[in-house]
This record gives structure tokens, sequence and C-alpha cells, in this order.
């Protein structure tokens, strides 16, 4: 397989630049012939960048509704022995709750939202399914940072997705200040694929997503990519919403302040782009960390919660 | 001695805030009478704030010519031997020299230049000397956070400074971004003196100038600072200024970014002001970390090495 994988990654040797073999823009014709809620001027932005800033896409009662889902879905016995919660070792509090899309009918609806799910489906151009979805709580003062990385490098060799079709997007629900730790992405990146260096260890998920150590760009890889497209720090106020590309190279610095950070976090991908094997050889990721069993589009998901 | 202490600290006890007993514009009469460089707006906005950043006040060459005398001080094998700098454990790479206002010509000509010392002068009003100096040099990519902390806190209870009539100069030869883990201050927080909780173990500095343990505020007294105050970033092109009182609360989150960060850092002190015993009862720190038996004038320190 990874003789054809275009996209290899978690090699033997040293890490390389692959260019982007996948359009950015998925309509025939690109950005031009894209339709849906976005303006031609932002589809050309993201096409450009690899990602957008929408503020004020949900109202100050949206967001204390998404706040007051998060406080019930971490209360809900069934879920915390379900193992789809992370939280802290010490003091048992939530820090991430997985699976929202399939689990909480409001978070259900918020996937299939045409304010998301349209520009979603204005870029993908496909029938759409969640691959990953969560809600994050992270305190303030001792916030970890989160190393550099491609979304795709990690979903591409440990999920088996097998091309670039899929993007994030995070609902922040507290403001992102350019201080308590925000995303930072790297204008561009997206266009270049960095093949890293490491073979992944079994059952890597279950550190990496408290700290990647395999499937991260080398010093040198950063310092280019950030060389050509500086670095965007994604300020916003509670409501507004970072889109981003699945190959934008993006991490975070952490968090002294006693700002707290929370967001709604989903993954679109296209339905024609479903998970194949893993591309690293190994067993696939959890369901809850990767949809793969229980593909249905939103809104099968949305028509059954409801 | 501490029953007469006005600023205990290192507290068996829970920590406690309490109002600051000093000026922090130091000439009778305040920011009215204060005279020198800045103009009167500035030295309210100090009085304040605690804090200033001044844009500008070297030149491109001069900045070179401070990363070329860190360069050289890093070879100068008297200093390695010294002890006086601090490096990589793995690489030996160098990451501070101090007492660079004794030991380097050029550096201690800038402690004596007017457009800092000037400043300090007119804040301070008193003859002058520098109770620390060193220029620091932090790669990117795994720069450490440097948790919430007030200087005089420490320097008041490890190197005995009576009172709070010191200020320090942080002079930039890179770019402090957004993003890179640039100086965070709390406007207004050096009204208020935070005496914290926990003794100070023996050798202390050892590990303190890497990760401070000790003489750090509670989660609460940060959260009520920033609260009331804010917290301000303090980016700014090389060859600017951060003039910041001693007792401002400050600390810095880490960088990911390839964007390393160096620093020439000068704290100026009150002759009137100079150390006794320290207040925690231990032995003081080291000559090169705090000056206490060799003080001497900026003006007397410049004579002696030109």
């Amino acid at each position: 397989m990874s003789s054809q994988d275009p996209y290899p990654s978690r090699l033997r040797e040293k890490g390389r630049s692959i260019p982007r073999q996948d359009p950015v823009i998925h309509w025939p014709g690109g950005s031009d012939r894209a339709h849906g809620p976005l303006e031609a001027s932002l589809v050309k932005q993201f096409e450009t960048d690899g990602f957008l800033i929408l503020e004020d896409l949900f109202s100050t009662s949206e967001v204390e509704s998404f706040r007051e889902e998060l406080l019930r879905l971490s209360g809900d016995q069934e879920i915390r022995e379900s193992g789809e919660i992370i939280t802290e070792p010490d003091s048992g509090e939530v820090r991430s709750v997985f699976r929202i899309h399939e689990n909480s009918p409001l978070f259900s609806d918020l996937a299939a939202d045409p304010r998301l799910a349209g520009i979603a489906a204005q870029i993908l151009n496909d029938e759409l399914y969640i691959h990953q979805s969560r809600v994050n709580y992270k305190p303030g003062f001792r916030g970890r940072e989160f190393y550099w990385h491609s979304d795709f490098e990690t979903w591409h060799s440990e999920d088996g997705m097998p091309r670039m079709r899929a993007l994030s997007m995070s609902i922040a629900l507290t403001e992102n200040f350019e201080y308590n730790g925000p995303l930072m992405l790297i204008p561009g990146s997206h266009k270049t694929f960095i093949a890293t260096e490491g073979e992944t260890p079994e059952e890597n998920f279950k550190s990496s997503l408290k700290k990647q150590v395999v499937g991260v760009p080398s010093d040198d890889q950063v310092r280019k990519l950030a060389g050509e497209g500086g670095i965007v720090t994604a300020t916003g106020k509670p409501g507004s919403v970072i889109i981003f590309d699945c190959n934008v190279m993006h991490g975070s610095n952490g968090n002294i302040t006693p700002e707290p950070r929370s967001n709604v976090f989903f993954v679109y991908n296209a339905m024609s782009n479903s998970p194949v094997e893993p591309f690293n050889g190994q067993d696939p990721r959890p369901e809850y960390i990767a949809t793969r069993k229980t593909i249905r589009t939103l809104k099968q998901t949305a028509a059954q919660l409801s």
C-alpha cells in the first residue's frame, strides 16, 4: 500500500516535504465555482491561507446553551462510563467530551447547522459526515502547549483517511485572547504535506491526545513553513469560528493566564473520503476518536437524535 | 526582624495581599515633580500601570552591537569558567550571561546610558547601582513558560532588598511578537504586595531561575489582580525597551514558534535601598545574581571598565 500512498509519513528515514496532491476547494473549477454561504473573497482566502476566522457566527445565548450542554454531558453517568470523556487524573474534572455529534441532540444539530455545514459543503463539495467531534475545556494557569502538527498527517497515518478532503471547525465558547494559548496557524502550510520521521508506537492515541511525539515536523520544516507564511494567532470572541483545512500546520502555546479556553470542535470529512485501513499499518484508533463503523451523514445523525 | 518587615512573605500560613508601603515615583510631590527624559504623561502612566513600553529607543546598529557582544561573551573562556553563565545541560549552548555590567565595557556603558539610567533616576530619585544584570538568549520551539511573580518578592526575601525602590529594564534584541512567549504584565498590580505561602528551600536560586516554585502567587491572587487590571502583552521591535516596577506581577507563556527571544536586562536599585540580610533568614544569593559586596554607582563602574 505504501508504494502507492501519495502521503507517506512516520518514516524510518528523515522527514520530507511533498506537494499537496488534492485541491483545497473541491469544486471542479475551484474557488470561482464554489457556491454556498461564504462570499467568493473568503473562499479565495481559505484556498490561499488554509483557514478563516469568522466573528459573531453564534449569538451570546447560543454560546450559553453550548456551555450548559457541556456541563450536562460532563455530569452524565452513561457518558462518564463510556470512556468518551477525558478527565484530570487528580481532580476528576472534565477536559474533553468526545463524539458529541452522536450523544447530544444539541451538538448533533449544531454539526448540521447550515452556518457550519453549509460552509463545509461549499469547500468540500460532497455529502459530509463527522470524522471526530468534541467539546474541550482547558482551565487557565496550567494550560499545556500543543506542538505544531497537521491533523491530516494523523488522520491519514492512524485513521486511514485517504486524501485531503476534510476540514475542522472550532466554535469558541470563551474568548481567545492573544495571551491565553490561542490556536496559531501558518498560512499557506496546507499546500505542503510534511512527511514526518519516526514510526508510530502501539496505542499512540492514549498519549498523543495530551502530547504528540510522533507525527510532528522537524524544527527545520516548521522554520521553513513559518518563514514563508508567517504565523497567525486566531483571536476572537465567544461565538466566533475558526475553519481550517485538514493539512494546515497549527499548534498552541501554553497558558499561565487565568483565562480558560473552551471550544466545540467538529471535523467534517467527505463521504467519498471515508477511512480505509490506517496507512501506518496498525490498528485504527477507537471509534469515538475517529468515526469509521457508524458513518452517517449529518442529516441522518440529526434525524436519529431529534 | 520579621515583626517589623513591611513585606513579609514565604509564609507558613496562607498568602495574603498587603498594600504597597512605598511610592512608585520617588520624588517628593510624586509624578508632577519628577524631571528627566520621560515626558510627564509617561511618568503618570508608569505610576498607574507599573510599566512602560518604549519603541525605538535603540537603533538597529546598536542592537547589532549588543548581539555581537553577547556572542563574544558566550565564547569568553574566563566568563565560562566563572559560573556567571547559564548553558544548556545537553548542548552547552549559552542561555544567559550574568553580571554583564561588570564584565563587559559595552554593557557597562549601556547600563549608564542616559536613555536608560536617566529614566531610572527620574523614577527612583537617587544615585543608582545595578542590582542584577544579564543578557538572555532563548531559542524557539521549546521555550519554557515563566510563571507569574513579582521580582521584588524574591529580591526582598532572598536578597534582602528592603523597600520598593527599584525597577527593571529589558532591551529587546529580537522582536517580541504576541506569539513567541513575550512578557505579560498586569497593570496596577505593583500597588499590592503579594505575600506568598511556602518557606524557601536551601539554595533555591539554583532551580528558581529555571522554574520558580516558591514565591509565586496563588491562583486566586492572580485571578484577582488580572480581574482588576487585565493583562498586557509587551510586544515590540528589536531596540524597544520595557521598563517595569520591581513589584509588578509578570510572567510569560512558553514558545513553540521558531522565533527566538533575546534581551539585555538591567535592574536599577537606589543606593539608599542597598540590600540588608535576606528577609527569609537564609544565606543571600550569589554576587552575580544579586550585587551586595561590590556596589558601585553606574558612573563608577563605567569609569573603571573604560
